[in-house]
């Protein structure tokens, strides 16, 4: 793919002097992904400090038929975000929060504040974004609309898609839709929102989002709780439910050999149990009664326990110890990475079938690669696992990650087979699309691709991805 | 619009003996909307089963390009249900609820299950399906999802699209899409449902549909509350918020007149306070742990009596007495009917705005036509206001009726310029279709059109209504 020296020309015009780069130090942390998994390349990297300079930039590709990737705080992990060899769009000058507006319970940012500044914001206005994700510090809300980012507190607030209320973006054809509305009801024709929301930046920039904001509650219980088998922490999940009235936070599945690697690999982490148990989970109670939460936990527990569904629970008696229990949940991947060479899924299925999909895939992973280590961590409240496999302990890495193919396609296969996702969260991006094709149905294609031909005809937007 | 007798006997033999009518006594009541407003015409009445049957009929629709209008439990309130000569589609005959999994939080239903029996069907489960609608014993669950219904109980569950996990529809090509998923996270492109859910039966027909459950919960306090005028609503709401920390289900604004309208036309009502006050709130606050709404509600009641935010209260004791109250905020649109001609209108604003447009338009109203008797109601947790003007008392029907046109442009002018909605919850229909341009940019309407043209380039689907 190259690029015209006429239409550098052009989008330098456009966007004047500091509104882009071609230094190569400039651009390289733009091109490679945090895992080191993709390497991109790019002529010309644009950086609109205004909705109208990306809608000049827009127009310029349309005219052009020059193709361009979106990019926010390049924490993606499918690739989305890297380009190879289109024009590179980034946001990172679009930092302005525009409103936050308690009465209305809404905050307005632009495509390139941080998800963490968007938090602060709303705790200023005793608010809070309930998003949270372990790149937070990092990834910007532009990125997470357009991913749809998902996190540990969507058992409760949903995804970024339930927590959009309106958009500004500049569509494929360079026009500015302004849709930035902060309202809860609007039933007048199709949802333009929720076709950019998880687009992965195929049908448009997002320039700025209206952000739902709620109540900060004032009761909290952490508990971790040692289990036998993942089943348990599936009928745990639906008594949470029951005993908390929808107030259940987090509900976070680890097992026992994700934790030793934590404990193993990451200074300054407890066990959270005084015993091994083979299971754990990370369940979390809010509330903005005083004391709900403590006492939901409380009879969740000790009914738990009495009946036998749970080996042991301990719940946290100060923000430190909860702060600790949350350490071995975000640090799961982190602690297995010394282990060597992994194949990674972030895949989702029914919630009553998690456990089942859990002994089907461990099974079938055994005994494609004896010795092989699997890891499964993840929002079991929302179906989402992230189901690892690392070599085996003193293994090779070169000749696991020769397997990751099929592998992966076994651990798909079975997801489909019980009406998952094979990524539940991340996205398709550059990695996963071919995959996607594999298990969505040609009348989903076909309506898809439609679709994204009927808003951008020269597939100028982050072609590469998706369909 | 003329169908041709061959076109009738195709679709005649795909959905053979007992699927189809051409009974004008048969046909009559689905071809009147409820209110009187809309009188409709039909060749031919298809009553397809199967999620077959109705492919087979759009697929004869789409290869002869006849028009098709897909109808629910006719309960629709702008005309968007209503044949003019097209094809009717009734789903009535498609009546099963598939399956209802409590483990999995859903419950998946065909199209032509009402509400009310989704409801029963989660209650018997011990769950419910928090979408709370006046019309529910007819209203059917492909029509709430191709309207996107609201109702009460938004501020807390979201409207019907927050409430889908999965749906299974006939495309305009006459294909069957099975997006019949159960997940909570799955970002594996555009969310296709999304687009069909409020697309008011213009981009396919929804077949079925999987829907969210949530908890029961055992606290619940319903109170009214007596103000002085709606921007004390507006910071009552907000207090309540917190105070509750997320659990407010229901704030409902009412304006004296409309209760005056309820105690004199409606039988067995009772006022609600002790005193007259010139507006008044309904709140329901509900929680999963035992007495935590009763507390929240006292908290709110008595310091905002303290402080004089409000002029009264009272707290149901009892179901009856909340059922008492709700009563009369549910009699608002009957109480009001005797009273002559109305102009109506289902709109939003910002939820800081709401005084604000009430204040603006009721002023204008009364200017245009001394003597109006406006009256207010409806979800302001969601900004969402029904705003009635009827005639002067003892005035002229026709005289009133014949200034609709010029009064419901200002009110609605007053919207758009708040950023609001003509249309929060009953969607376009044929009524606000045209309306609705007016306020929509043309690079929305644009894009609008380019979507439904791609997935249906005859425009056979319900083609007198949205873009």
């Amino acid at each position: 793919m190259t690029i015209s020296p006429d239409v550098i020309s052009r989008l330098k015009a456009v966007l004047g002097e500091g509104g882009w780069s071609q230094d190569p130090d400039r651009l390289a942390p733009k091109l490679i992904e945090w895992r080191d998994r993709w390497h991109g390349s790019t002529p010309f990297l644009a950086l609109p400090k205004t909705t109208q300079e990306v809608a000049a930039v827009v127009g310029v590709c349309a005219q052009t038929g020059t193709p361009l990737v979106p990019q926010g705080g390049n924490t993606g992990l499918v690739g989305g975000q890297i380009p190879l060899g289109e024009v590179l769009l980034s946001t990172e000058r679009m930092r302005a929060i525009r409103d936050i507006d308690a009465l209305d319970d809404v905050l307005v940012a632009e495509a390139g504040v941080t998800l963490q500044a968007a938090h602060e914001a709303a705790l200023e206005k005793g608010r809070r974004f309930p998003l949270d994700i372990a790149s937070q510090g990092t990834a910007t809300i532009g990125g997470i609309v357009s991913t749809n980012a998902g996190g540990t507190a969507v058992l409760r607030y949903g995804n970024t898609r339930e927590l959009v209320l309106g958009l500004e973006a500049v569509l494929p054809n360079g026009e500015v839709w302004n849709g930035l509305k902060r309202l809860r009801k609007d039933n007048t024709g199709y949802d333009l929102k929720q076709l950019l929301i998880g687009a992965e930046g195929t049908l448009g920039v997002v320039t700025a989002a209206s952000l739902k904001l709620f109540p900060v509650l004032v009761s909290r219980a952490t508990a971790v709780v040692g289990l036998d088998e993942p089943e348990a922490a599936i009928r745990l999940l639906a008594r949470a439910k029951d005993e908390a009235g929808g107030a259940v936070e987090a509900f976070e599945l680890m097992g026992r050999r994700g934790v030793d690697f934590v404990l193993k690999n990451i200074p300054n982490q407890r066990d959270p149990l005084s015993e091994v148990h083979p299971w754990y989970v990370l369940v979390e109670i809010a509330s903005g009664e005083p004391m709900a939460a403590e006492n939901a936990m409380e009879r969740l527990l000790s009914r738990a326990l009495d009946d036998g569904l749970i080996r042991d629970a301990a719940v946290a008696l100060n923000e430190a110890q909860a702060k600790a229990f949350w350490s071995v949940r975000e640090n799961q991947s982190a602690g297995q990475k010394p282990e060597g060479a992994t194949w990674k899924h972030d895949v989702s299925v029914p919630v009553s079938r998690v456990a089942e999909f859990l002994n089907q895939a461990t099974a079938r992973m055994e005994a494609l690669v004896p010795g092989a280590r699997v890891t499964a961590f993840g929002h079991v409240g929302d179906g989402n696992i992230h189901y690892d496999v690392i070599r085996p302990d003193g293994g090779d890495d070169a000749a696991h990650s020769a397997l990751r193919g099929e592998g992966s396609r076994i651990v798909h296969d079975i997801v489909s087979s019980m009406g998952g996702s094979i990524s539940a969260e991340h996205g398709l991006g550059s990695m996963k699309t071919q995959e996607a094709r594999r298990y969505k149905s040609p009348v989903e294609v076909a309506a898809l691709a439609a679709i994204r031909q009927s808003l951008d005809p020269k597939r100028i937007m982050n072609p590469r991805v998706l369909f």
